[in-house]
């Protein structure tokens, strides 16, 4: 690059409930810049997303109306504009949600989640992330499982999302770890069994009537016999994640699997599928949304 | 009863994590006096605990050496002293641990709690409105579930205690209400739909591989169907209370049971289980507390 100052072709977003990523990007789909922020849609009024916005890419603007392509809660009701909902079964990036902004120097489009109706589902954030991996892997067929704080099970075929199962998992495993009366007993995170991890997991999905027993269980087990907080833990996320694979069962029994998530969730996912003998690949999820804001920019041109 | 002041023959004490209640006692059993306070357990260094109950019972006091009965989570490690559990199968209330005081006037009890070595399981309190609940009704043989944060399965022969399973079902339901995504969707209790609630229970407990798909469908009906908050508090809850009805299936199956628990607590759990053709009686649990209480005071003095 040259020493002259370079302003952003267009500018990709991904702003969710806690925080809030932009990145300068190239017109060739090169990100030059980024910038972060933790105003989340969750601590924003509606008249607060377009100069929070701003603020944090004033220094890429240069040209007219450079575009920007955001995915996430901004396109919830409670966001910048309710992008509606597209319905299964559908590409994972539809038509752009064109929203009203006020600074004539941007242009602001929001990809829109997906929805389901029977039994019903919503996702958004995660639609960009699944068109980033179907960038880049145009005939997968299968189930790509995204863990996270709400982990998607997404079943593609022929480059469409035709269902998908929503999971509270991530957030059931930090409440009761954080604040129920086990936390007395599975510890900080810092140590983990593998092994009690993977026999919890198999156990509750070979018996899921069983699963509401093994809760106290874990604390009892600490007060009488002194397990360890590693052996703890790694129970109760064997036990939550063991239901959600038995909720899971039809979607990924004799499957291909893709996981796209955070590095370390992808590997205790990876860790639970594998011990049913299932083969699958890991794919780092942050890298997915770019991709998949980065395919619906060329969409947007072309 | 004269104008002469009058002093406690003995004091019964129920003291929990968050709570405090003591009632002054003739030698017949009658509760002339009660006092409540919320120093709990979990709010007291070890040293608090004599300071913290003589404030409250001071005006009792009169009667040299007047033994306390208390129960709860002061017998635990953290309490006053530890009371050591009773293995089952045992009585529910079996010799009363000595415990130190400094002062003179009051001679101070604790009922042990119970314990459980395969599957591991402890219990504090539920022993005493167990003992309570025998005590007017000995020739029980059968169940008694007691709701509540910690939910208690416990099963009687020839009046012991032979097994026990405790659930965080209640602890669960608080946080998921409160703390998760789904407060935006369950309202706050005034609204409660009983068909929703019952056909939750009966669905997760013929499909428990299905409880943990229908945490997050409670959120998307909301945003999709418009869902009232009332039926998808009801969903929550039958969802939870489904999972660990099948969790104790072997407890309750051609089984006598009786509901021991505050009494809208036994409601919630008399309609699940009375939807799956069971027939139940219902015991307010409080008042099984005092007399657990009078039933070990009669057994320290005979």
């Amino acid at each position: 690059m040259s020493d002259a100052i370079t302003y952003a072709d267009w500018i990709a977003v991904d702003w969710g409930t806690t925080n809030l990523r932009a990145w300068a990007m190239q017109s060739d789909g090169q990100a030059y810049d980024q910038a972060t922020s933790d105003k989340g849609m969750a601590g924003l009024t509606q008249d607060q997303f377009e100069p929070t916005l701003l603020a944090l890419i004033e220094p890429w603007l240069g040209k007219p109306e450079t575009p920007i392509i955001a995915c996430g809660m901004v396109g919830s009701r409670q966001g910048w504009a309710e992008a509606p909902y597209n319905s299964v079964p559908t590409k994972p990036h539809a038509v752009l949600h064109e929203a009203p902004c006020a600074d004539q120097r941007i242009k602001m489009y929001i990809l829109p989640g997906l929805k389901q109706n029977d039994p019903p589902d919503v996702m958004r954030g995660e639609e960009t992330q699944i068109a980033g991996f179907l960038a880049s892997e145009p005939q997968f067929d299968g189930v790509i499982c995204l863990p996270g704080t709400h982990a998607k099970w997404v079943h593609i075929s022929a480059g469409e999302v035709v269902s998908f199962q929503t999971f509270l998992t991530g957030e059931m495993f930090n409440l009761l770890a954080k604040s129920s009366v086990l936390r007395h007993s599975v510890g900080d995170g810092s140590d983990w069994d593998e092994d009690a991890f993977v026999e919890a997991v198999s156990d509750t999905l070979s018996k899921p009537e069983t699963m509401a027993a093994r809760l106290f269980q874990i604390r009892a087990g600490d007060l009488l016999q002194g397990v360890s907080c590693g052996t703890s833990r790694a129970r109760l996320s064997g036990a939550l994640l063991g239901a959600e694979l038995a909720a899971t069962r039809p979607y990924w029994l004799g499957q291909n699997i893709a996981l796209v998530g955070a590095p370390k969730l992808n590997a205790i996912y990876a860790a639970a599928l594998q011990a049913q003998g299932l083969t699958l690949t890991q794919h780092d999820g942050d890298p997915m949304t770019l991709k998949g804001l980065t395919a619906a920019y060329k969409d947007l041109i072309s």
